[in-house]
């Protein structure tokens, strides 16, 4: 980060790339190889993050009936208020074991909250990895007392990477904001969702700030974020039993808290937006077998919840994707997705656009160079843009293409 | 059909694979090439079906938004009563190309209907194809004087033919059930479905029946079956522009009229149930880049809607999809399906079997032996059950497998 770089924007918040979970003040974070995922070089599998400080703590879950233990433990800990750090391990989801699973999820918190001095319900878990087996407890017992948690960039680093499965690489970042007389930021580290690599099942990110907020506004800020951005990557449809996105506010840059309506509120959500947005896409473009993402905006719907449901839709669609796959102009496919999301819909006031080009205005597809559109295509962006002509709300949806790859791999993955 | 057969007993409803649209009594049909398809033997673009008797009529259609002309002309025909025939062409969907759409329909239908010397809102219109361009009106006004029906089966194979896009080849049967003091008829075609085909955007059924049968009873048996079966039948979760199930029953056995509760409505509904039971699981073994089909049935669930749900989601998933191609025992992924389904699911009670192999009981997986799962999976069949052991309700659902071929095929359609 570049202290004299003009980041400090309340409206156009400029996200740092090498931010970290440990970025904003007050934060450390660690994490060391017990031995659960197979070995490679900088391989971390279980991570502790914690903050100096208590904190206000928000969560979003999965809505999967079939859920782990895990997220079952976090959301009772966190709703009980007090939650100030998270445990992480990855390779085993702690999933489908029956009861076992509450047995382990709650050892692992004994065991890290012992090991940084607090609550074991002062702490989250998050685990990601295989459905079916049981934590390798013995394994994580051993390798505990080896996790020291530091604020610098190391034991951020170390974290983001405690909670990768078949990630391509870590994926961290933040973002800076004024808040007051001064600054504050949010940090944030992600794992492919379980969408992307479903094996692996689960989409966990962990985010920070250091600013003081009110905890019912930090919940409502984190839903509302969320829902414009986690939600709104879809790969192929399948949401997974241990998906979770933890926000911790340590208030570190000591402000005034921010609550709803207050001077900071817009530009604190104004900067989670642009992180979960920014960690969203990295999510998108790090999914197995796949090189392209496309963007589905969905304009002129009637409620912001049919804009949404418009683009996710369009977005997780295999017959799009594979589309975006082949650099396919097939415009049928997207209005014909937008047709069955269950959107407000008048097809005479449809219209579509591949980035800036036009194909069918007021539900007649116009002539268009194929040539130039399929060259479009061929980046490794593609913007798809349905204009419903029917109110003022929109949404954005983030997808990749359908690979052979993607077949091959998911088809192959436990044989 | 063989006459000497035990074929007709009411509970167990024998499928005629020879069967066809023109079994049932009293119906005729014919078809011919008009060129809107490129050429092959016994290649056929454009059919008429009749009844040589007024009929009760019941349709379901597409609940996509964005939809053909002529599912809406049809609907309307149907609506008012009297429809006793079908216009059909494929090659081209008639979707997406604004006002000339509906013209058009209509002059496919005065076109026909002066053909078979009929009027035109006693006929229904099914079109199916490439979506966004307009039907070729002078090809088809110069093939409709081509076109005559006849009741024999060489009327009812071409009318089969004459609704074909991808398909591998014509999709027909029937069944005959006790009624009365004699025996009645239901025959029927149908075309490769959209989401199996996607660019050719359509699933279209014609049913025929020779039982006289009061149209709200009609009405209400096609969409509980259809529920059963069509809806139930899905590839990749794209509902198209131009799906349509059309039924017509033209009185000719001389039966009593059934209607709700009436002796013969029970042994109706099962002949009907069973056949488009038969069709759909032919639609899905006629999917493009597909070789393996599997059922996934859910029992114990707490409502029928429930069940179905939740056989649909695991039927939808792309992951499970890729694990029968690759025939993975992923139970992980059948059980997250059922998850996110929105079906009422408690994961203490929920058991899991491939064929009869039990895989998982009360949410915890058991151990099976690994090879003989992956050699019952390598059959061309597969059976998925999951059971919620919540309350009574079933539902089957029927996919195919995830291929390579799948993406290639429709990542490369219209360049």
């Amino acid at each position: 980060m570049n202290a004299n770089a003009p980041q400090i924007q309340a409206n156009a918040p400029q996200i740092q790339e090498d931010g970290l979970v440990t970025s904003p003040k007050g934060f450390s974070a660690g994490a060391t190889y017990a031995g659960i995922k197979t070995y490679a070089q900088d391989k971390m599998d279980v991570g502790v993050l914690l903050s100096a400080r208590p904190c206000s703590a928000a969560g979003v879950y999965t809505t999967n009936k079939f859920v782990s233990p895990s997220v079952t433990l976090t959301r009772e800990n966190v709703a009980a208020g007090g939650v100030r750090g998270a445990f992480v391990t990855s390779g085993i989801a702690n999933a489908g074991v029956g009861e076992q699973g509450m047995i382990d999820a709650r050892e692992c918190l004994d065991l890290a909250a012992r090991r940084v001095g607090v609550e074991p319900a002062q702490l989250a878990i998050g685990t990601t990895g295989v459905i079916g087996v049981e934590l390798p407890m013995a394994l994580i017992r051993s390798a505990m007392p080896e996790v020291s948690v530091s604020a610098d960039a190391n034991g951020g680093s170390a974290f983001a990477r405690a909670i990768m499965t078949t990630d391509r690489g870590p994926k961290s970042a933040a973002v800076t904001f004024r808040c007051g007389q001064g600054t504050a930021s949010i940090g944030g580290c992600v794992k492919g969702s379980g969408m992307i690599h479903p094996n692996m099942a689960t989409m966990l990110a962990f985010l920070t700030t250091d600013a003081a907020v009110d905890a019912a506004f930090l919940d409502a800020a984190l839903r509302d974020c969320a829902d414009d951005t986690f939600n709104m990557v879809t790969i192929d449809g399948d949401t997974s039993t241990n998906d979770m996105v933890l926000l911790l506010a340590n208030g570190a840059a000591e402000n005034q808290e921010i609550r709803a309506g207050s001077p900071d509120a817009e530009a604190f959500t104004a900067a989670l937006r642009a992180l979960c947005s920014h960690l969203s896409r990295q999510l998108v473009r790090d999914a197995e077998g796949s090189a392209k993402i496309f963007s589905a905006r969905v304009e002129g719907a009637l409620s912001r919840s049919d804009a949404r449901l418009a683009a996710r839709a369009i977005a997780a669609s295999s017959l799009v994707k594979s589309a975006i796959h082949g650099n396919d102009p097939n415009w049928g496919r997207v209005v014909c997705a937008a047709g069955y999301s269950g959107a407000e819909l008048d097809v005479s006031k449809v219209s579509f656009f591949i980035n800036d080009v036009a194909i069918m205005e007021a539900g007649v597809p116009i002539p268009f160079h194929r040539e130039s559109v399929i060259a479009i295509m061929s980046r490794d962006e593609v913007s798809l843009t349905v204009k419903l002509g029917l109110g003022e709300h929109e949404a954005t949806a983030w997808g990749c293409e359908l690979t052979e790859e993607y077949v091959q791999f998911n088809s192959a993955y436990t044989t």
